[in-house]
């Protein structure tokens, strides 16, 4: 089935202690289309500048990603430049211009409204729940948020947890919102202002479910080599949904399977500047990495 | 078989967010030793002081550990005293009095020489190299150590490596001892130093095993509550030597299981304070949550 992904769509910069690139191809859609694109249909909402090269549209085209929701408007794509520290761990934003980002209104072209699958990738809260107010009844939605939102749109961001099926967010903004030290209450606490399942995701440590069943502890895939980590959460949204999206039978019983695909798509992402590990990679590759993550936590 | 586990014994006092204890028994040979014996018999070496309660004697025995390698000396035991933060991740150290174990030297009693698994709990690796001098052939030697001797015991640490199968370290130590960011990369590289497996223990993101078959990853069971997480990282070495001394079959194959084992033994001793929670948990409790924990990573 198809998967509408709806976020940001622009331009990175980024130093690492080794190296640094300058406008590469970013954005929480972006990166999560493309994760989404190994495992089914997608359609993404996104809007981008008049300076948007058209080798990265070819590129969405390429990965067979329907770009109708994709406006192109007059001015500058939204530009991030971010800095990462020696492990790779921290980073922090060296500039945000937000360009043709700043009155960003998402508009889905009407074949889209009944995309079954709904990724609300990180943007603002108001703009997800205006996605969720053009759609007609889909299968699943899921959301994921940052910070940012946390501190200043906390009213939208209560208001989408409680039309949301799934919440993903990190570590720390999981304790922030749940005011919670312990990941596992957080979730807890995180699904009564919502969503059935909550994911936590903690990078290099893998990500936590919580739905009504339980917990289910979703190991990272290990890298011996991390190149650029900007975009994995994304990645690993979008591989979950492209997963689900794609799989038969209930979603609560793919969500686990889907969470170890997410994984493995944002294993590739790290290992490139952007979206160039991610977009080179095949899926024999990742069914490969599936297996070895198998046996790698067999016991 | 039987296990050896020399270390240190200890009475700790610990204050977290909510409350303090003091005079706790302690100590990394006392936690490994505690959670060894729910596998096999052990046998302990340490010191303490004059002022040791009977009662703390009395709990060795009573989970059948072999005191004949614990010396009674004239002065005080060993006193650790710290505080946690908030949120239990970290600790800082307010006082060590060293009393008796300033001027311990582990005599291995002549029945205790040719035990087959040796656990070197952390204390100073010249120590450490003392016991396997008094060794005859184990089948398996494991050392855990901790960042102060890699600051200041560094060239006794070195050669300790050299003669041990298994290294067990926490991340930060691993990072300092390796001078390698990342993990996967830093076991190989400790491997190098002399040790055919090394762990890599995370706390609650779980533990990595790199030997020469490649890495495992090993989770956390997930907990909702942690009282105070002293000696969990010797629960856990304890624990897993513990599996592997009473373990059929070649011990590469059964070192994913153990420690699983050790992370499960790992996990009561945080639920409360000291040894309390270890020293109360069966068999059976640590059965039920391998079966829990199989079930919560399965994909």
């Amino acid at each position: 089935m198809n998967v509408l992904i709806v976020g940001s769509t622009a331009l990175d910069s980024i130093k690492t202690p080794k190296t640094q690139k300058t406008r590469l191809l970013g954005g929480s859609a972006s990166h999560a289309a493309f994760a989404a694109s190994f495992f089914s249909p997608v359609r993404m909402v996104g809007v981008v500048g008049e300076d948007f090269p058209k080798s990265s549209l070819r590129l969405y085209q390429k990965h067979r990603i329907d770009l109708q929701g994709l406006q192109i408007a007059p001015g500058k794509t939204f530009h991030w430049s971010g800095e990462y520290e020696v492990n790779m761990n921290n980073r922090r934003t060296l500039a945000t211009e937000l360009g043709v980002f700043e009155t960003f209104t998402p508009r889905l072209p009407p074949s889209f409204q009944d995309t079954p699958f709904v990724l609300l990738a990180n943007i603002a809260p108001a703009l997800q729940l205006h996605v969720l107010d053009q759609m007609r009844r889909p299968r699943l939605v899921v959301a994921d948020t940052m910070d940012l939102w946390l501190n200043i749109a906390m009213p939208d961001l209560l208001k989408l947890l409680r039309r949301v099926d799934g919440l993903v967010l990190n570590e720390s903004e999981a304790r922030q919102l749940a005011r919670e030290d312990n990941l596992f209450r957080a979730a807890k606490k995180i699904r009564r202002l919502g969503p059935d399942f909550v994911i936590i995701k903690k990078g290099e440590h893998g990500a936590i479910l919580s739905n009504r069943r339980g917990f289910f502890l979703s190991p990272a895939f290990p890298l011996e080599k991390v190149v650029d980590p900007t975009g994995a959460g994304d990645s690993f949204a979008g591989g979950m949904m492209g997963f689900l999206a794609g799989a038969k039978g209930p979603i609560e019983d793919n969500l686990p399977r889907a969470m170890i695909y997410g994984s493995i798509v944002a294993s590739f992402c790290c290992e490139g500047f952007g979206v160039t590990a991610t977009t080179r990679a095949t899926r024999a590759g990742i069914e490969k990495r599936r297996r070895a993550l198998e046996a790698l936590t067999r016991f």
